[in-house]
């Protein structure tokens, strides 16, 4: 360890989330498994993330700080961090020591390539029996693709979202976030969290394999849509901004060409929006009176609305429609995030701490426990930089043995 | 109970999910708390969904099947249903009943709303002091904007997502799918089972507060775009289905007029790529040999791929590109999701037994848990179908308690 590293460990903020006392161990790489992982720790769990001795790829994933990528400082935040070669024996052996301890194992390689390290399941549950391990693919662990490389690309593609996604004159669009990946990485830690909660609950105390594929974590995002198609023979095609469930929905550009985005997801919000436009009437008559008619006359009402808009600057409609209880917003870029008040009051945005450029701001840890909330600690560490606190103190190596496993490569 | 649903309630599939024997009670409404609940009952915990006798607006949400939304068919799901009028003080009465008993409260009032109903989590924490309650709400409990009336659509707005999301040369485009109470389901089991966990290794056995905004949930998917502006002062625009942090991604048009999605997310899938083009030498001119050179070359890469592609249909191209490990997909429609063979395999969409029209096809429970998989017990019930149930044979009320029940319209 460092003495910077040393140093963050001694100032780090207090751990006093729920999940103190469990430990996990982290083998996955870019993205979900380590997402999943990273709030089992923003909560308190103990984890060890274990990276080949090269260091993990997302500490080379683009955006560098001081040389190493937002995307590891994000995703290793409040993990501690070790450097294991599993393909030399010493390394696999520290791993089977790591695991002989765990409460969870996440790893995310092809099917069978686990295995391929003399790791497992069965073994690994063979000497750990209550071992949770959770799986993360593209595609699952049986089936004609689960052999296939996959990315959350592939998700987002083939799950009916990029088909949907963009406007009704234009090509079908991915999103620009990892949307699939993130999915994942929220329904990963539930399912960690519920299979925990059988073993303790079950006398035999026994944890189990969690098989998770990206694309059925995104696909949980398409519920209605399903029978919908089954019963009604729905195919949803690209609407721009606008709702296949209801009516209106939209962006509108303002006089100062601010856009405003308005959703009337809830019928009794349609009144309100047309007496703020200051067209009660609207709402009685036929044609803007119902959902059905809405739909059929939504170009007209549209242009309705957007003359109105385009009347008026866009804080000034916002203002409005918030006053009338319409939903409506404006269009944020990150660096509007940045500047918000309420986000700055709820504290969305928060620095931790970094050993070599003293802090680094990321999304604070969500949602918020009364009692034992979660916190950010620190962000993604130096590579190896609890190697020595793992290897010697914990499991008990000689500073000799240690020195010599580095020089081998296996840690 | 009409008749169908007891004979539903006979022929039920059996429960052998990992969280049997919790006990939730869901008031939520559209759509992330119902999500969250709804995975709790995936899962085997026994979630009894309070409505207003009116029913619940997700019953009327569109796309009606004999009447009933495809939203609450698959909302509903695996819940039992009950109707209690909270205004009423014997409604009021057999909701502390219930809550008395519940691990879990989900509720997604404004905040001060639940207080107003006299139903203040400090006076059901005394109640029941291991009782965890998520609060959903659109911007969280206080803050400046907590007062105003909230849809995901602000989320999705605010959040960044919404100004990445399109052409470059096109509006910021909405999702079509409601992604913040999408991810809000997610993160909100998952919060609660943390809160759970920490209640069961906690001597004192106390529950706590769980305050979730939607706008918070989604932002956790922003994680690297945080300190990407913060350090470097990166602010994303519309790229189409570009990425910002590799080169290539893209879609393409086949021959055939069909779509294919690459992703290059790996830095060694770029020379696998180039070689299935015929093209190997790519990759060892300056142009392309490294990330930064492909951003900057990009448009000339694309028309050197978008040709290539275009010589080809899209499930030749598809195949060629699987075989060398390079991650392509097809651009699906909900219809096509359906018909893969893959997602066939794997059990994908199920469908779940409907006591008025036989069964409704939705999507599996996912992810798979070896020994204790959750199930599609049921899809969403009718209205009040679980009231005689939970009032007379759980809550002890008699038969006649529970017609003039019914009659003065508390339940």
């Amino acid at each position: 360890m460092t003495q910077k590293a040393q140093q963050l460990v001694n100032t780090e903020i207090s751990n006093n989330g729920p999940l103190q006392g469990l430990f996990v161990v982290d083998m996955s790489t870019m993205m979900a498994g380590p997402f999943s992982a990273m709030m089992l720790a923003d909560f308190g769990a103990t984890v060890v993330k274990v990276e080949e001795p090269k260091g993990d790829p997302s500490r080379k994933s683009g955006w560098p700080v001081n040389g190493t990528s937002v995307w590891w400082r994000v995703f290793g935040r409040n993990k501690e961090t070790v450097t294991l070669n599993l393909k030399h024996h010493r390394g696999h052996e520290l791993m089977l020591k790591l695991i002989e301890r765990a409460d969870v194992l996440i790893e995310n390689m092809r099917p069978g390539k686990l295995e391929a390290l003399d790791l497992s399941p069965e073994a690994l549950q063979k000497l750990n029996p209550g071992l949770v391990i959770l799986r993360v693919t593209g595609w699952g662990q049986d089936g004609p693709y689960s052999d296939r490389a996959s990315f959350g690309t592939q998700a987002e593609a083939m799950s009916s979202f990029v088909y949907m996604n963009g406007q009704p004159d234009g090509p079908p669009t991915l999103p620009a976030i990892t949307l699939a990946d993130n999915a994942a990485g929220y329904l990963g830690a539930f399912a960690i969290m519920a299979a925990l909660w059988h073993r303790e609950k079950n006398p035999a105390h026994k944890g189990q394999v969690i098989d998770m594929s990206l694309f059925e974590a995104l696909f949980g995002f398409f519920g209605p849509f399903v029978p919908a198609y089954e019963k009604l023979g729905v195919v949803i095609k690209r609407k721009g901004s606008r709702s296949a469930a209801f009516a209106p929905k939209n962006i509108y550009t303002a006089k100062d060409g601010g856009f405003v985005a308005i959703s009337c997801a809830a019928e009794q919000v349609v009144p309100r929006l047309f007496e703020t436009m200051g067209r009660p009437e609207l709402y009685k008559t036929e044609k803007y009176s119902t959902v059905q008619a809405r739909f059929k006359n939504i170009d007209e009402l549209d242009g309705l609305i957007q003359d109105w808009i385009g009347q008026h600057d866009r804080d000034d409609i916002i203002a409005r429609l918030t006053k009338s209880g319409v939903p409506a917003a404006p269009i944020y870029s990150i660096e509007d995030v940045f500047a918000d008040p309420h986000f700055k009051a709820r504290e969305l945005i928060k620095s931790a701490p970094a050993d070599d450029i003293g802090s680094i701001a990321m999304a604070n840890v969500a949602p918020r426990l009364s009692d034992t909330p979660g916190a950010l600690r620190w962000s993604g560490r130096a590579l190896g930089a609890d190697n020595h606190k793992w290897f010697v103190d914990e499991l008990g190596l000689s500073e000799a043995e240690f020195a010599e496993l580095k020089k081998a490569g296996a840690i």
